[in-house]
């Protein structure tokens, strides 16, 4: 008899095919007591080395399979290994309390992930699952039991764990791994992430699965619906089977959209357009046919690195996006930093409250130099394409006025040193607090463009942390509340003759497209993956529906109302 | 010649006398290496009794005096004295290092303070400044000189102090002590907000004023302007008596309006009443011509103590509040526990953002045996006046209902055991969330009323945490969005024939006044010793003039053009 199990739906896609189990080597550690001091200390030192000689490898690989995004995962890695404030209580122990290497380092990990883990939210529960990662993995050299490489599969598999560490999911080959199914974990999930981004089928959180499914089984991973099969049975295997038929098929009709406008059934046209954090991410953006870049974060030119990029690099970088694009409109937004996003080389403060604290346009306003470095390397590169810029974390008119005078000086500056700068840069803002969706109609008058910021626009409307379990269920997209705040921002802009775009998640949202077609959202920016099946979808709709869907949510009381109006007329 | 420094206006009002100096006795310690650990952990030991009973003693006084809410400091001072994490560390260091106490005492204290002043942010360094002020006063008695005590002044002084301490300010009489002057301090630190409480003129933060002001000097301090004036000539002492005389004579006026109603030039009625913490506030409620209760927090019921008070004795506390106030309104609010304010025996979890945390009526509806005693309690004291109940926290219509649904099992469940409920009892929200100002047309067809949080609502409508120094510019309570989104709950309360009041500082705001007054506010809810001066205000101006002047400021783009309107208008 067949076996389901219900998790979360992580990666789109049906895996069908054996499974193989991740088993994790004993890595029990013993007490001992030691005279040798040194000795234990140099293996800890090796183990160290080795492991970090492993991570610059996985990093390497997953830059060129990746791109820098993913692979800055193992940036945060590769520093957990050179923080004295881990490693050095490690050395500590052994000397103070004469103890073997294996068991010091366990000890002090796991306080330092028990630490995290009770920070309860998901943001801190990341940084204990690095510290584990990486401990786990110098643990095995420390004991010679090397964690198996997953890089060696080489027959077609499903892989059943009861979790994938971004180190284990880096290492997946497309090739012979089908999909995979964990115990735990979650769609927000450095594993989640990357399996949408490798377009692997995956299955999460199902919490059982390590229980239920052994090596060699039949399993079918559903990452449409969130489920897994484990010995399904003949009719289950022929229903999957044509489901994955079915799957191909669509990915084929999607695929012939690549070249085609993004329009609705009455002909209205809309911009769908990529999300990137680094020019690597281009591939995936011309491959999916995107219209162009809605928003490219530069937050990861400033990452993993030990001062700031000078401005010929920010130039580099930003010029090779537009002339890739050729032509294609790039929006890119100035440095947004702070918040759970640190620079350590800056040394900001502690916060009691990060998200409502000082980062992103806050900060480069406050740290001018910074930001005129990186003005004047978008200004450079405005020549070679069709280049936007776009001020994060505007709460005031006074904000974007300061930032955009920045933004004119330098660019008088240059002009007067003979450097050519475009004379037709468009300059936008975020809309994703509320002060500046209620004041849009003033905004409109000033700048050239909105993109609203879903994802921090609906957890300041709500003032709920968005990484807070216990207040998730205040993180409600379909809430009349935010469509009545998008509306404001859009009408506004028509008013003024301007458009306004949406980054964030809710772009992407199927629930969410008739809605933002129908409040007249001109640009949806989303990840690359997204762009085909959003565009199948608009084509599917008429404007007209759209608007007369939008306009009765705007009256509906609650997100769950709104839900059930979109699901019953359009799915 | 006399010299002028400029601070903060930390509590209204003129103070001219002679300076005295508080000077802290010199506490430096001497690190020397002891034998005698016992006696050292008993002298410990010793000064941290003495420091007890000093607290408690100040604690009752300060009670009596003051109120509860007052008192509440000094139950944090002595949870400091009987902190584990502080007063081990001592006793251990004492041991390891063989160490005199004072030296550990002052090492160990230092290493918190420090620890917590580095957090930047307010209250971080509140906890740090009441963490000095306990180990100053432990350290005193271990070294055998004991801090000055001001209750002890028996002659008319101005004190000139570099800060003084919540338990200095506590034990000022204001019989003889006229005024204070400190080179540190804000507007709101705890002795600032006493200072208000006691009606002591002070200013505070001018830097100087204890390098330039000697013992028996004369000194000015001018708390409505924030100057303090040290040697004033014979001019500036006329000039400043004139001042007093003036002021004196304004409150004359202002005391004649006590038992007058709260209306406009061209007679628009509109009700001033006031903010209490405890039933012991209402002296002040009462002497001040309040027309009732806008805000009765209810988290000092649950506040300094190790277990949640039984319904027996909230119900007390809510009877007396609305049996006093004999028929005039009370709006108590619902637990709103969280976010900064902690319950140590609730054991919350540490939240990476407490301010957009599990906190109010989030926290409620999940711990709903805790919230359904203290619903019992309000419905208990229904009959006992005019009661109102207000849920805190609201962000969304599921919210309400369910917090109105738990009212009603408990109201029937009360009912059918024969015991006596009010069947008018309005219920009302808090509207301290942006999407709830948002969503105010659909809330006002289910709620009784509205009353606006201008604290919380404008922290998350600019997303800027208030207590964060680095954002605090974001703190703008006259930005024509929070008076759109003001705008919007006043109409859609009178579109259903409901009322709107606001219990944030900005409605006893002099320049904010206006503006309320012109958007249609119903209830104005402040400290009570602001009432007067709003009636005043109210009284000199019509509604036409004051709508005209709402009406322009809507359309302005910043707050600073808004605040110029109403000066140029109105003051």
């Amino acid at each position: 008899m067949s076996t389901q199990l219900t998790g979360i739906a992580a990666s789109a896609g049906i895996a069908i095919s054996k499974a193989f189990r991740l088993e994790t080597p004993d890595l029990t550690v013993e007490k001992k007591t030691i005279d040798t001091i040194d000795e234990e200390i140099q293996a800890l030192d090796a183990a160290l080395q080795t492991s970090k000689d492993e991570l610059e490898k996985i990093k390497e690989k997953t830059r060129q399979d990746l791109g820098d995004e993913h692979a800055e995962i193992f940036s945060a890695h590769l520093l957990v290994l050179s923080d004295p404030e881990l490693v050095d209580p490690i050395r500590q122990m052994i000397k103070d309390e004469k103890v073997n290497a294996s068991f010091a380092l366990n000890e002090i990990a796991n306080q330092f992930v028990a630490m995290f883990e009770a920070m309860d939210n998901d943001y801190m529960k990341e940084r204990a699952a690095d510290i584990r990662d990486v401990s786990k993995r110098v643990l095995s050299h420390l004991l010679g039991k090397p964690i198996v490489s997953l890089a060696e599969i080489n027959e077609e598999v499903v892989i059943i764990a009861d979790d994938l560490t971004p180190s284990d999911t880096a290492q997946l080959n497309k090739k012979y791994v089908k999909g995979f199914a964990t115990d735990i974990g979650g769609r927000t999930s450095h594993s989640a992430i990357m399996a949408r981004s490798m377009e692997i089928p995956a299955v999460v959180g199902s919490k059982e699965v390590t229980d239920q499914a052994d090596a060699g089984m039949n399993v079918i991973v559903d990452g449409l619906e969130g489920n897994v099969i484990i010995n399904p049975s003949d009719d289950e295997l022929a229903e999957y089977r044509q489901k994955l038929a079915d799957y191909e098929e669509q990915k084929k009709e999607w695929a012939k959209l690549v070249n085609e406008p993004s329009k609705s059934k009455d002909g209205e046209h809309v911009e769908l357009v990529a999300n990137i954090g680094t020019p690597n991410d281009l591939e995936g953006v011309i491959n999916n046919g995107a219209e162009g870049v809605g928003l490219y974060r530069t937050e990861f030119l400033y990452m993993g690195r030990d001062e700031l990029p000078t401005e010929d690099e920010q130039f580099e970088a930003y010029k090779k996006v537009v002339e890739t694009m050729d032509g294609k409109p790039v929006v890119i937004r100035t440095l947004d930093i702070g918040g759970d996003k640190e620079l350590p080389y800056l040394d900001l403060p502690k916060e009691m409250n990060p998200f409502l604290g000082f980062r992103a346009i806050r900060l480069c306003l406050e740290k001018d130099d910074m930001f005129r470095t990186q003005l004047r390397a978008l200004l450079r590169a405005s020549t070679f394409g069709n280049l936007k810029i776009m001020f994060p974390m505007i709460a005031t008119l006074d904000e974007f006025r300061e930032a955009k005078a920045l933004l004119e000086e330098e660019k008088s500056k240059l002009l007067s040193n003979g450097v050519e700068v475009s004379d037709n840069i468009e300059v936008g803002i975020m809309v994703e607090i509320p002060s500046t969706a209620v004041m849009a109609p003033q905004f409109a008058k000033e700048v050239d463009f909105f993109s609203i910021g879903t994802n921090d626009l609906i957890q300041y409307t709500f003032a709920a942390d968005r990484m807070n379990e216990q207040v998730s269920y205040l993180y409600q997209p379909y809430n009349p509340a935010i469509l009545r705040l998008v509306k404001m921002v859009i009408d506004a802009s028509h008013a003024e003759g301007k458009w306004t775009g949406m980054c964030g998640e809710m772009a992407g949202d199927e629930l969410a497209i008739p809605l933002l077609l129908g409040l007249g959202l001109d640009e949806f920016s989303m990840s690359a993956t997204s762009v085909l099946p959003a565009r199948s979808q608009i084509s599917q709709m008429t404007k007209a529906e759209a608007q007369s869907i939008a306009e009765q949510a705007l009256t509906l009381n609650t997100a769950e109302e709104v839900k059930q109006l979109v699901e019953k007329t359009f799915l």
